[in-house]
Formats: structure tokens, sequence, C-alpha cells
């Protein structure tokens, strides 16, 4: 057996991908439309409040591509908590004419590679800012989620420990260079959603997205342990730009 | 030819996974709202009829994220009684406004590795609880089916009865350090749906799920030989869970 | 090369799957729903009639779980039959209110390795007993559609006549084990369908189904060579039982 | 680098699939029938004419099982011939009650390896009769996409041109042996459609297409490096035919 | 860790698929559908004045089969102009009637193997004018995703930058025979969407797609290391052409 690394679990995630029922929506009379959007922007508002009360936190992005007009990324402290958020969003009439498209079921994660001997890190304020973080809001964000690969002689899980914590460090030294450029966050899936792994990036250039995930592949880590499925790509929103994306 | 492992089958099993089609939802008049849920309770209070005389089990749970938004899983003597269920519930008023996403067909197995030579497994209460079991109420549930793999040098078939033995016996003893966290049903499915297994584990902790996937997955048993479908996870429902999801 | 054994056929095989639309079933009125099943069992009554005359055969299946609500498999001397067989289903009431979920076409088929030399098998009425069967009424059915792997050393096709031949008897030795609890209908599909083979097996006791397949699976030419598609398990249906199956 | 055989294309070929919308077209009124008949047999006698003018052909089939009710082969001179027929079929009453399944773009192609050296192939008569043909009436079709294998040791397009040209005269022989019972017409897709060839058998009697694919498996050409789509078998339709199948 | 070469990008890429809904199109009055139509050309005028002030570029085609029924490739200096205009064609009229099929999200990529030592590329007209290049009106086109390959002994990412640059060296080989009759544009996707590289050709003559894509099919860097997905292939469509198809 295989030595399995400990890790850290923060807030459970939920990234929410929907497409607009452009149809249904020209459909609503100017009226409806007005009360839709109140009551979408409410939720916003509210999502808001919960980040300024450290409850959590929620980044609200488009996606370029016909694969979703928007995504919430959602952390909450509980399971029930997300689901309680999908819950009130189907109910709402802008949750009526929305159609969903995608979704992902994680947890904040962090590999313990980084923990120091001795310490417990849950005492540790960066690491809890790591676990329980305000997402930014940079300008793009990209959304994949991903495996380690388990075929023939590219087998992650029969590697030694010693082996992925150097093929981990390698990878790792890569992302570094992306610090100040990129923040990425890693959340855990197993058990949750059909991935091990949601990646969420987030940065002002959407090209510092393409320049990663290209260097990384020709990292040993990436080139032959990597598996990975699609990806979502999109601009920063907020009431605004909704506001002129929903205007007929 | 290697050699099969006997097993042991006690209740057939049902998953069965349905969306809200909220639109309709919101289309029905109160009054027809009120009668859809009205039979909804019915038969959730049928159900737990059943539970009690012990002639099967059903557990009720939120999913979390857009691949449903609930789940039965229901234990029953036989498939004529699973098909009923199911029918029921389609021609329900409930079951018009309610999408299915997903189902898995399923028995109740153990593998007969715990069987004690000389002795009737049939007559071991302790086996027959576990063959007809009554399905926990723990806080979380989380379902998949897999396979065992048969591909090149990784063929689960092709190895000894001995070599399968020692390799679900370290398997076993992972799970072993999850009692009193988790409490796991394992289904056979060969020759009844497309995977050969379905597993449905229930833990007062979801996180518990992540860590027990994690574990086992550098186990040489998952790590070369363990298949996964898509993993579905979620939240106790009851029928005052239930009301307020449905409450517009 | 390797030299191809040559196979026997029959009648030509139409498994055809369809849900019911429960939405339009409610939504039609008492009069059109008495019609619709009118229509139904009339088609049932005339498919019998085929049947004694031995012009053919039709087994009539509820499925269990979401992937179909009933199946049935017609059994005809041309493909121009199923054909027909569909369009009439199509054009009847009841057929508006039902959506074909998968369909499976294929030719009943027997491997010549049962042929004695020097005799014609269609001359023998076993044998053709067994290429034009009359379907049994067992209580339940299990569908799946099935090829023979080619992938690396696993390449049943590259494999000498005498291996095939020495595979096929140890397997043919496990369903023996079976006679008596399970009837199996084999229908080759090259040429006709997406698989190379269908197999429809008939049970009372719905448990041999997860049995067969459990014990094949460790025999090498399924553990090596089998690779399989979605599996169909369903229940006995006839004009009483879809009665009440419908009754709203 | 391994060598390229060269090919010889002929005409450009569109296989559309459909299925008939069967609750549209019972909603239409007995008029709009007749009008939608009308305009489709206008469309049917138009093919026929383009064909009379040696201009391009046209194969009409029904499609046995749920993939689809018809089947349209069009051979044109150009792509924007093919366009305008999907286009003006679209635009048509009739399709509107008929739902695209699948379609294949291809061109009719002839492999080089039986060019004789020193002569212009399409100054051949018979090699231009293979490029631009006049679809046979056959009472049955048989279509699928297929590949070469590109893994590991089977990648076809790593072979000499030697291996490959052995293993295509092996593979011709078995074609040979099902001349006057099945007419194939090969048209190549790369660049233009998701495989690398379309194949399209017609025959007398459909159990020839399941013969001759059940040998030619047996070829090592196609037991190492073929790779198949989805099949799609069907009835020869005309007017007359098809009158009978959309009568309510 | 093997050697990631440099790329240098321009100008983001959205391909963008779209098949007709000819039901709602006819339902459509004819001042709604003169409209529409007025709608849409007012859109190609604008994305004419952009590529006209050099500010971007847009190609208009038709697609064959029945994948989409016409594509729009735009290239724009950033995402959110991409954004943009997928918002105001699904806000317009004809974007009700029209129907999302498939999308592409890239980037205008050039491989720096042909970057001079010592210069700094973007400061070379030519450079430029290939990475914010104004896409050609020929008569067709041709579109598909593509990966290099990571399985096994055929892993492109593991290859050394020696290894990689004489792969690429010979490829480039082909693709220059075809200069004149074939204007490829490659985009870079990682990090963007779900495959590495989008490639999209024009040609006056559709069969020089063919030609190239199964020319390079036996060059070891397609044969080994290539994988694609689906392939479309179009009409060049203007104002008339589509004024004609859309004509009922």
């Amino acid at each position: 057996m295989s030595e399995a690394m400990q890790t850290l679990e923060g807030w459970y995630a939920l990234n929410d991908f929907r497409a607009i029922d452009w149809a249904a929506w020209r459909n609503l009379s100017q009226q409806e439309r007005n009360r839709a959007e109140d009551e979408l922007y409410d939720l916003l508002a509210k999502y808001q409040r919960t980040e300024d009360e450290k409850q959590g936190s929620t980044a609200f992005y488009s996606i370029v591509g016909q694969k979703a007009d928007f995504m919430f990324m959602h952390l909450r402290e509980t399971l029930e908590e997300l689901n309680e958020l999908e819950t009130v969003f189907n109910k709402s009439l802008f949750g009526q004419v929305s159609i969903p498209t995608y979704s992902y079921v994680s947890i904040v994660e962090l590999g313990s590679y980084m923990a120091k001997p001795g310490e417990d890190p849950m005492q540790d304020p960066e690491i809890v800012a790591r676990l329980k973080p305000t997402l930014p809001k940079a300008k793009h964000v990209c959304f994949y989620p991903m495996n380690k690969r388990r075929e023939g002689n590219d087998n992650w899980y029969m590697l030694s420990v010693e082996e992925r914590r150097a093929f981990m460090r390698n990878h790792g030294m890569i992302g570094r260079n992306y610090a100040g450029k990129i923040k990425q966050i890693i959340t855990g899936s197993m058990g949750l959603d059909d991935w091990e792994w949601g990646v969420t990036l987030f940065a002002d250039d959407a090209l510092q997205f393409k320049k990663i995930v290209h260097e990384m592949r020709f990292d040993e880590t990436s080139a032959r342990f990597g598996e990975f499925g699609d990806f979502y790509v999109g601009n920063l929103l907020d009431r605004e730009k909704m506001q002129a994306m929903l205007k007929l």
C-alpha cells in the first residue's frame, strides 16, 4: 500500500454554471424582468453580506462560449448551506429563466506537504485564510476538474510518497512563477463529485491561464499523470455588468 | 479459470435520482401544490410503514449540485416492488413536476470472505441484518457505482482467489478505520445495471466521504483496479425539510 | 488471417425500449386513455396471433429504473416486418405518449461449434427451434449488448480458431450450470447495430442474472475479452399488469 | 515518415438521418399532411431527375430501430449542392415534422492501389463510374463510419506502405467473395467529418451485412486496426412505401 | 522536466456554431422575419466595420450536415469583446430562432520555433499580421480541435525539445506543400477550452482539407501524437447567401 498524504480541508465549494434562456427572458414582461433582476441583485447583496461576515465567499463571472452564460462559485461552511443557495436561486424568478448546465461540488483543500512538523496547522492564520478564503475579484476566471492518472505504468497512486513529493515539488515551483499573476483555489472532490480535484484560477490577464497550463503540461506531473475535464473561462460580473447583459 | 467467490444477497435496491421542474412547480396553483405535497408525504409515510414492518427500507436525501434535487434509495424484497414504487411515484402529482435524472438497480451483497465454514450464513442474525438493513438516517449520503478493472496487467478477474483475498483484506482494514463514522451499503449489480457494484455511504460528517475515498485511492485494490462512475452527495431530507424546499 | 467460425442465423430481432410520458398520459381525457389502451391491447393480441402461427415471437416486459418503462422484444422473419411493427406502434395513440429510449437490431444466432459434421443443421428441428424460438414467458428479463475485445494482447479476433474454441467451451460449461434456471437468446448484430452481440436472458428468479454474469466474469473469455454495454432488467408484463400500471 | 497512398475522389456525399416527429405529424390537419407529402414527393422526383441527368445520385431508405426513421444518401459534385439539399428539406413542411438524428459528410474515394502505372485513372470510364456512381436500389442499406487505429503497437499510420498494401490486399479478397451480393460505396471523410471513412453497403439480403462484417473482423486489418462507429441498417423506400408509412 | 517552447499570442478567438430552429423561423410572421434578418445584417455590417478598422475579424460560413447550420469565427482583442458579441447575438431576434450547438474559445498562436534569436517578434509586421489576421474569404472552411497525445510511449510532453522540434519541422514541411491552397489559423486553447488547439482551415477547394489531413495522418507527429475532435466543414456565407437560405 502506498501512503496517502494528509490534507487539510476548509469551506465546501459549489461551482454552479448556468445558461440564460433568452427566449424565456424576452417573453417576460418588462415588469417581470424588473422583478427578476431585483430578486437577483438581492441575492448578490446577500452573498456579499455573507462574505463581509466571513461566513463564506461568492464569485460571480460570465462564461465565454456556449457552455454557460454565468457561473457562481460559492464557498460555505456546510453542504446544507450550498444546497440552500441552489434552492433559493432555483425558486427565484431569475432562476426560472436560467438553465443549469454544469456544477461541481468540492471542498477547499491544502496538501499537507506544506505543514510544519509539530504544529497544528489550523492555528496558523495564513493556512486558515487559505482554507476559508475570500475569493478574488480578478477580471477573469478559469475552472477545470482533474484527476491523477491510474493507467499501466502511469499510475500516480502506485508511486511512493517520496516520488509523489518530488513530482509535486517541481510542479509547485512552476506555480510559484505565476505568483502575483494567478491566484488558484484547489478544491478536493473525491467522494463529492466525479473528478478528484477542481481547480479555479483567477487572473487579471486571461492569457496567464494559457501560459500556466501550457508550461505545466511539460512537467512530468501533468504530462504523465494529469487528466483534465472541460475548461470554463469567463469575465468578472457585477450588478452593473449583469444589468447591461440582461437589458434587451 | 479464476475462481469466483461466493456472495450473499439480500434486498433489491433502487437508487432513484430526480430533479424538480421548478417552472412546472411554480405553474401549479397553490391548491395543486398542496395536493402534490400531500401525495408526496403520504408516500413518505407509506415508505416508513414498510420500514417499520421490516418489509424494506427507504432513505430520502437532497442532492447537492445540478445532478439531481433529491434521491430515494429503496430496498425491497423483489424487483416487482421496486417497479411498483417507481410507477406510483411517476403517476403522483409530485411525480409530474419531477424529472428523472439517474437510477441504479442492484441488490444488497455481502462477499463470502466473511462467512464462517460449516455455518449457514442466513441463520446468522447479524448477517441477515446486513443483507436486509434498515437504512441509516445519517445527515449525509454519498452514492457511486464502480467496477473492478480488466485492462492489460490490471485485470482483477484474472487474479487468483488468494491474490484477490489479500487485496480485499487490506482494503477492508481501511474501511474498519471508519467504523462509527461511515456506514456503507454495498450492492451488487452485475446483470442488473451498468456497473458491477453500487456503493452508498452514510455519515454525519460529509468530510468523511472524502477522507475514505482518498485513503482507499492509495490502496492497490483501488489504485490499480478501481473504476468509478459519477459521485452523488447529499443531505438528509424529511417532511419538514421538503416542505421548506418546496415553499415558494 | 484468423479463421472465422460459421454461424447459423434465424429470425431478426428488435429489442425496443420506451418510457411512458406520464404528463402526456395524464393530459389525455379518460376516453382517450381508454382508446389508447384498446389500441395497445389490440397490438398485443396481434403479436400473440403471430406467435401462435409460428411467424415470429414477442416478449413484453417492464424495465426497472429510469432507463425505460417497458420493452418489446420482437422476433420476425424480415427487417421489413420489424420496421412495420415500429411504425404501427409509433402511429398508435399509445405510441404518442411513449418516448423511445433505446433499441437494438440483431438476428438470432447459433455458433457452429455445435454443428455436427456432415449434417445440414437447418434440417435439425432442435436447431431450427433455437433459431426461430418462441420467447419464454419467464418472470424476469435481462438484456445487454456485448463485444469481444480487440486491444493489445487481449484481441479475440487474433486468436487461433483452436484457442477461441477452447475458451468458448469453458464459457459454455458455466452456462450449462444454469440450465433450467436461465434461458438465453444470443443474437448477432455485426453489421446491424453498434455492438457485436445482444444477449437476452429470461429467468423466474432475477438473482440468477447476477449469479451467471458474476460467475462468467471470472472466466477468461469474459475477464480478458468481454466488453459489455448497458444492462436492462425487468418484469413480465401482460394486459392485466399493463392496465394496473396505466391506471391513474 | 510513412508514405501516404494516393487516392481518387469523386462526388461529395451526405448521409442524412432523420426521425419522424409522430406527434407533430398527427397534429397536422389532413390537408397539411397532404401538402407535406406532396412537397416530399416533389423533392424525391427532383432527386430522381438529378440522377437521370448524371448530376448526382440519391438513395432513400427507412432505418430499423430508434436511431432514425429514414435516411437520404445524397451524392453531388459540390458541398454547396449538399448544403442546398439540406436547407430545402429543412424549409419544407415535411422537414418541419422530422428531427435530424445523425449526418455524415464525406466524398466518394478509391484507394490508388488499383491504379495502373502510366495511366490517368480519370480517363478510365470504369473508375469514373465508381467515383460518380448511381447508387443501387437494393432492398437493404447498411451505413457505418470507421477509423484505422493508432494505438501503441496497433498504429496503422506507422506501418510501411508495403505492410499496408499487403493488409489491404487480404482485406480486399474477402470483399471480392461478396461480389454480386453486396455493393459497397467507400467515402473518405478526413477533414470533412469525425471519422476517417464512411462505408455504405447495399444488399438484397440484409444477412450479407452481418456475414461480411463478421468475416472481415477476423482479418488482421479489421481485428487489429479497425475502429467502428454506430451501425445503421434499413429498408428501401420509395413514394409508395413512404405513403404507407405516413398514413395514419 | 521537458522544456516548454515559447509561443506568441494574438487575438482571442470564438468559433460559434449554431443551428436554425426552422419551425420557430416559420412561425414568425413575415414582418418579424424581415426584422430578424435586418438585425442580423446590421450585425454583419458591424463585424465588417470592426474588421475594416483592424480591431478584429469575423468569418461567416454555413456548415454542411446536421452539426450546425452556420458558424461565426470572431477574432477580438479581449475575452470581454467576444462575450459581448455572444450576448448581443443571443438577444437579437434572429438569435431567438437559432440554437447554440458548439463553440470553441482560443487565442491565435504562433509557435516560437519560427522566432529569430535576438529579435522582438512583436516588432515584426509579418508576425503581427499572423497574430492579428484578417480572416480569409475563401469558399470553404474546416474547423477541428486537437490535442497532442499523452499515452504510454506516445507522450508528446515527455519528448525532449529536440525531438519535438524535429517532429514539428517535418510536420510543417507537409503544410508548406499546401501554401496557396490552404490558409490555416492555429489557435491555442490550453486553459481556455477542452482541447489544446483549434485548427481553422480556409480553402477555395474543399478537397484540399481531405488531402492535407490525409497526408499529415501518415506523418509521425499526427500518427503517434495527434488526437482529433469533431470536424466541421462549410461554405462561405454573406448577406445574399443568407437571404437565400432564410427565404421560405
